[in-house]
């Protein structure tokens, strides 16, 4: 966490977005103004580092038009993990043109990407309605981050990223929504232990950024060594689990 | 299928709604008055026979204010197999009052129950955006329709329920959503061979109501042993791909 996120935190609250005028008020809907106000805040304290994702792909590949294949555009990530955690699929790649830019996607890594040299800061904004009980929000998938730390290891780039969770509580008052709190968390400073995996919602790590515990000291190879042993444990498990609870109970009901 | 289906499509073609002041035209909220004019077609077609979901339940436990206890309430469904399907848990039961009735739920089984003598027809009603290209919807838990088609064969309940779909197709024109066409379809009408399962998707069964294939012939435990054989082969894959897929390929990583 290299950005000044205390002074990110103060400039958030109490900052107010209008009420959506239908829709629930649980949902992605009525919390994605917020989001786009911390993208505001970020890009206003670094207004050189700080991009959207989609918006850091369109820059790279328009300055870079000699790249028109899917393997050429590919090379222009000098890193193979950050390649990984922000390259769109291979028909969306080929695709693009400077006619056809990549556009704002759901599932994208990153809401904001912060780049200092060749260091990225992957910032994630979740918001809360806290008139409401709410499960915990997906936060990555699993398996994404399984990969991700595989190639880590790989490649041995173990001070090239990380990935930061920012949550934006808040409180309708009227016709506006109100920001109460927020917290930050980096998924880098807790015990992988700690990360409850859905196996059966997408296989996503799910947890409020509020109750993330953020006292792990290990190395990041340490962090995805005990990342990886976790994963792996739990999906062995899972895949038991599979049986034990999914299939076997029917098996006497079942045509041979 | 016992309902005037024919009927109730006539009724439904070119029913226009409001389109919706904000949210994406994709989700749930932009379908939904249609799953409401739906029910009030059937409602108005078979007044005593047709109830939302919520409203059967409340009307059961408001007919027998002496049964108090989740136990008591829970016997007063006179068939396993739909206190299975339609039920709420326990808590929510217990908690259940005269003045703290139950309301809708997204994830109850049935948006409409039509109900006549010990018979129910199950109906779930999908809305579709022709405009967009999208996924097919979730249907039901495909380990939900597998417990209760174990219970179906325990109990021999082969000719109490159908569980059938309709879906609203609609396109947006300036302020109104119109609707285009509709699908109607039942599950046990269906090879359950031909239903798809997304195990990483809370193990839902997916498919568009107008794709389904309606040449199941037959009976209703022939179609729950092939569906319950289908449904544990496919749970024993999903196994065995939980491990080469998602677990093997980190082992050399993980500390001992």
């Amino acid at each position: 966490m290299i950005l000044n996120y205390s002074a990110i935190k103060k400039q958030i609250l109490n900052e107010t977005v209008d009420t959506p005028l239908s829709g629930t008020l649980s949902g992605h809907a009525a919390g994605e103004p917020f989001e786009k106000k911390v993208y505001k805040k970020i890009k206003a304290l670094y207004p050189f580092n700080t991009f959207k994702q989609f918006e850091y792909l369109n820059k790279l590949f328009l300055s870079n038009p000699q790249c028109t294949t899917y393997e050429e555009r590919i090379s222009l990530f000098e890193s193979e993990l950050v390649s990984f955690l922000i390259r769109r699929g291979k028909t969306e790649t080929n695709r693009w043109n400077a006619n056809n830019l990549f556009e704002e996607k759901q599932n994208d890594t990153a809401d904001i990407l912060y780049i200092d040299n060749d260091f990225y800061e992957i910032i994630d904004v979740k918001t809360r309605n806290m008139n409401r009980q709410a499960q915990p929000p997906n936060i990555i998938s699993a398996y994404k981050l399984a990969q991700a730390m595989k190639i880590m290891i790989d490649t041995k780039e173990f001070n090239k990223i990380d990935i930061v969770y920012v949550e934006v509580d808040w409180v309708q008052k009227g016709s506006k929504l109100v920001a109460t709190d927020a917290h930050i968390a980096s998924i880098f400073k807790t015990n992988p232990k700690n990360l409850y995996i859905n196996w059966s919602a997408a296989m996503q790590i799910q947890f409020h950024v509020s109750d993330l515990p953020q006292d792990f000291n290990g190395t990041q190879e340490e962090w995805a060594r005990e990342y990886l042993t976790n994963y792996y444990k739990q999906a062995l498990k899972r895949a038991e689990s599979m049986k034990t609870k999914f299939a076997y109970p029917f098996e006497d009901y079942i045509n041979n």
